[in-house]
């Protein structure tokens, strides 16, 4: 199956925004074995928006389009799908009362221009969307499919993984190229070029499954895949394959597929029966922020404090003045009194502190941007890390609080050991 | 001028990287009013590079390629330039030269495989690199002209600054049309449709600037675009036409251009030398995080709670056990309790508190996944707002900090009137 994307919006074009849409529907098809060929952007014109879509027509089995769905008149994308494949827009009466509740339950009225959105080209169907206003359409047209998403991620994610991925795995199987099955190890505290030094021998001889490296930002992936009719031996051999690389790479692996640091520390506490309780002051908060994207996470989370004014960190988590005083709110004493302070305030097993500079500003020569402590108090005493990352606000950001999170976690283990 | 972007790579499709390099050339290009209509990604693939390359020779001035131009065998923009445009490559001199200077300077000894950087398509230019080995291609071909630039961010950056935008200044002057100038208004707590529905005449009417709506998770933007060789006649009519739209659209306008939520609370607490603490139960944090995202914000931060358990939000916010028994955490009651908490133990001006249930499990029929309470404590008194919002954890999170920001925003301009 060959595919090809097509992202709607003139602020794409204009740079207001970037099209992470694009990488996102890149790599669900990517793990499910569909061959992504090219990715278009074209702006609000309707011209050339069925330029794109006619050279796409013409040589690709899939095409998803993400944006463009909205109710006014620069949405374009339902009249490009109905233009090229010559399928007038019939409006969908069950999609006219979703649409009618909607807005009744928030208390608002519909106006005409948003009834828009329940129109389907002739022959295809609207697709639910379960966060937004705007439901995305299936065509399929002489052998090819024709998908249309909205471009809000929250909302392409959902009806991505609703309503297109299940329908393209279905089209796959059916066409028996087999399954692609595959599974992503993901590591923690390591570099790529050492995992690929660790894993030469492996790499080299690698067949089914096959095995890639990925770095992205604070973490390594090593994917591995293979296809197969057969869910029980491609099972079977990803299994083999992923004990030995966790024998090569240890506590390294900190979660699979798409688990992140915060699922598996997560996971760790609630198999404890353990609570947690976090104190920031570089991090500003996401570090909270991150544990409560986990559903759930109220089973093991108790709360934080973002004691961002020397104030908080002596008022409320009880750091002693004098630590401050004498070391500064950027030390290692701060850190461990706040990680401990904010355990013994919220009751907690574990507390997890941040405490840095995350810049632009506020650096010196001897504590610059970049510089921050992180420590770990629980029931075995407490640990304290000092680490450099110079970097924008929000890569500091990111980075800390996945080290914070990486820290505790392996303090969980050692503590059961 | 027309234009196209061309991201060569087959990263690119498979969703290991964001195409964060096609975002800056369209700021760039934007910025000197270059128009562009298409981008595109192809993979490390001839034949599908050369079609795309095709197509777009075919309907624009100038194409931009970025990518592709490294040493190795994958490394295929140089011969699709030369394939399409029938200009054998040709190695420079010169360039061998530098290249040979550059390994030596490294201790170095550059291989047959690099020396392939050095050649250009017959009639073509080598651009310099200023931070890598590979040189960029500048090819005039019937008239488009066509750019090549490396894919690393730092190398295409800087040779986009120093040797493609120069020339596309300079052409763009020649032909007349002017540069670009843009603003994008932002607007907070009103749909896209019923921005458009207000400004219908507007819209309808407009020549220069134009007007173009963008809804986007939370808020929609307007932006506002017009070319002029004149910079102060354009500034003018971007003034004059902001003014109309703030007359129509009121305190729905909360900031302009790149600046945020945060960037707009931030700016009014500074103005104003008042200080904020917040109170946060479903979202986690990310209220603190968002307003810690503003480089400074510690001028006016004071601090937060995530009390995330009851017991945190009776123990360190203060809020009276009998609230939570008679009307549950998630009430009215408590919000506005929450918000009191923190102005009181954080000794801030504003105390900002949000107590929901964010899903996916957590409702019931009483109280749905989706309703939030968010609270505003200020120097005149206490304001709570009910919403219910459907959605995904992640949005349910984005979407309150944003009201929450917002009704701070409105109380904090109230409070001066």
């Amino acid at each position: 199956m060959k595919a090809e994307t097509i992202s709607v919006g003139t602020e794409l074009l204009l740079g207001e925004i970037t099209d992470t849409n694009a990488t996102h529907i890149s790599q669900q098809l990517a793990a499910i074995g569909v061959d992504l060929y090219y990715r278009h952007n074209v702006g609000d014109n309707l011209q050339r928006l069925t330029g794109v879509l006619r050279t796409a027509l013409s040589r690709s089995d899939v095409i998803v389009l993400s944006g463009g769905l909205g109710p006014t008149a620069d949405d374009i994308t339902r009249d490009g799908i109905a233009g090229i494949t010559g399928r007038p827009l019939r409006r969908d009466a069950a999609a006219v009362e979703h649409l009618k509740r909607f807005f009744a339950e928030r208390g608002r009225v519909p106006t005409e221009s948003n009834f828009k959105q329940c129109e389907a080209p002739e022959g295809g169907k609207l697709l639910p969307n379960t966060c937004g206003t705007a439901p995305g359409l299936f065509v399929e047209h002489e052998g090819a499919w024709i998908f249309a998403i909205p471009g809000p991620p929250p909302e392409m994610r959902e009806m991505l993984r609703l309503s297109v991925l299940p329908r393209l795995v279905e089209r796959a199987t059916a066409e028996g190229g087999g399954r692609l099955y595959s599974r992503v190890l993901r590591l923690a505290d390591i570099g790529e070029s050492n995992v690929a030094n660790l894993l030469e021998d492996v790499i080299e001889g690698q067949t089914d499954p096959t095995i890639a490296l990925y770095a992205s930002p604070g973490e390594v992936k090593i994917r591995l895949a293979g296809k197969s009719p057969d869910e029980a031996a491609a099972t079977q051999r990803l299994d083999a394959m992923e004990a030995l690389l966790r024998e090569r790479l240890g506590a390294h692996v900190y979660a699979l597929d798409e688990d992140v640091m915060e699922t598996a520390v997560g996971k760790l506490l609630r198999e404890r029966n353990a609570t947690l309780a976090t104190a920031e002051s570089c991090t500003g908060g996401l570090l909270a922020s991150r544990v409560t994207d986990i559903s759930g996470s109220s089973d093991y989370f108790l709360g934080g404090v973002v004691s961002y004014a020397n104030e908080a960190k002596i008022g409320v988590l009880g750091v002693p003045a004098g630590v401050i005083e004498e070391h500064g709110a950027v030390s290692e004493p701060c850190a461990r009194a706040m990680a401990e302070g904010v355990r013994r305030c919220m009751g907690a097993d574990w507390g997890v502190a941040t405490t840095g500079i995350a810049g632009p500003t506020g650096g010196t020569p001897e504590k610059p941007v970049g510089l921050v402590y992180m420590a770990v108090a629980g029931p075995g005493g407490t640990i304290c890390q000092e680490q450099t990352w110079p970097g924008t606000r929000d890569q500091f950001k990111q980075r800390v609080t996945q080290m914070a999170l990486n820290l505790l976690r392996k303090q969980i283990i050692a503590d059961g050991e």
